[in-house]
């Protein structure tokens, strides 16, 4: 199958929840994901990788047990493996992520705030 | 060393030559680059990787052997593994390059084209 042009604020428009990762494409074993944010998320990690964060609109501010980073639309954050984080967007805000096929929302901490992988749109 | 929040419109501004994509993060062992381009490139495939374009500004023009695609700013294309391609850039057009580290611009095709990989900005 040939690959399509993504167009990123069409495939955002289709996304009505927030905190639940839409994949959009594959890079070999890695996936590009489109969320919305908005309000506070649960503290985790990912021990088995990194976490790429690309901010199309608005603000994310992801807290560390040490210090607080505040991205901007156009800046790009790699979350290092087994660190652990807390994103927090004070209004809605659109994301791109990248990571590993399969990587969960809440990393090591499984609860409600989970979201189903792997989910495409 | 902990990461550092980066602005891409900051990172383009230190890029002054083109078809030189330079590293500005990484993401266990796949890399972000940024990269200006205008004009015509060479035919070329990576035989051991996807590719992944996200254009930040202007327009690109990726030629396949049975079709071109364009993509706008805002717009993501993932090259398939072993797939000859050549972009073009009908004028200036900034793009943020996602693949594996070590992959060289040129792919198979060494030559007066091939940029240094590995430069970092």
């Amino acid at each position: 199958m040939k690959p399509d042009v993504l167009n990123l604020a069409e495939k955002l428009a289709l996304i009505d929840d927030l905190w639940s990762p839409r994949v959009i494409a594959e890079l070999n074993d890695y996936q590009f994901k489109l969320t919305k944010l908005e309000g506070d998320f649960v503290w985790h990690s990912h021990d088995e990788t990194d976490e790429a964060f690309l901010v199309l609109a608005g603000t994310l501010d992801i807290a560390f047990r040490d210090r607080t980073v505040t991205l901007n639309a156009g800046e790009l954050f790699v979350v290092p493996k087994g660190v652990e984080h807390k994103p927090f967007a004070p209004a809605e805000c659109h994301v791109l992520l990248i990571e590993p096929r399969g990587v969960l929302n809440t990393g090591d901490e499984l609860g409600e705030r989970t979201a189903e992988p792997n989910v495409w749109i």
